[in-house]
């Protein structure tokens, strides 16, 4: 099962900078193969449902390791089985309608 | 690794009434033998993360099944290595500093 | 506009324990009238839009003012023009799929 | 009080194909004034408090008027008062983080 999800995660109790926390996920992400997005929020991932939630886990266990106490994440999960669909194309899609296309 | 989780699934393309659908998940995950709260805009859950995550893929699935052709999902997914906090902890801490004990 | 929110506030930078500030919110939630169910991941509220997001705010400021230099909300919003549906409502509705009724 | 929000807005009850609603907000957004960044799963946004929800708010009463009866949306909300930071310095922190900045 495909799924997109958006991802963000949030070290509690190591201060106000999270933003090496973040990175240590980014790597995390890439090196399980993933299709990702940064954003100013969040990450899109794209994949296999098993992958992501696979790498989601290591992230929490590597964001402790390095000291976090507590992690508090939110994410969006999509999943869908009329139609093959990419990140891609969901901005796409969007920017489409905005466009008259 | 213990995780205190908050689920919302909704399905899309299958109208406004998702109840039945909800009510088909709080069956999942209490076969998952998962300890869960329902609320008003959500579920919350406790339990070993491997356990939770099988649930809430379950779920999706299901749902699929059931003939949802789209599922949005929103996850709050709370872990913790400093000491063990159940959900009935969290909402008395909050209760207590009301009562100011 | 009628709205049923979830409501989650996260003080961030100012240690693992964070009961004291979501204390708070609660006494501005129902100082500004609004129906709240508190749970294990956040806050149930219903109301008025203007009401809620007014109250959220005041949240967010005063959280700030007890010190917290960052904070990281999540809301789940919803609202229907279809019919008037209370918190008690969706609960209700999902227990009644899995009772049978 | 400036904020920098994650918005996905989610209409239920019109089927699965929801990007000409997202189309609309898009609209919304930029005519409020407000800085945003579409993503594969959701909007950023940047900008004053007031006119962020102000925005918000317009999007459901707007999607709903389009036809949909009944909106879910999820929104990250983040506020700070220790320093001044965009969007851009927030996807920014991260990216220097990995190329060892």
């Amino acid at each position: 099962m495909k799924v997109i999800v958006d991802f963000c995660l949030v070290p509690i109790g190591v201060g106000v900078s999270v933003s090496k926390y973040i990175a240590e996920c980014e790597i995390i992400l890439k090196d399980a193969g993933l299709k990702t997005q940064l954003h100013a929020y969040g990450t899109n991932i794209e994949g296999e449902w098993d992958d992501v939630f696979g790498a989601v886990k290591r992230c929490h266990e590597r964001v402790h390791e390095m000291g976090a106490p507590r992690i508090t994440t939110t994410l969006k999960v999509g999943t869908r089985t009329d139609r093959v669909q990419t990140m891609d194309d969901k901005v796409k899609s969007v920017q489409e309608k905005l466009l008259g296309v």
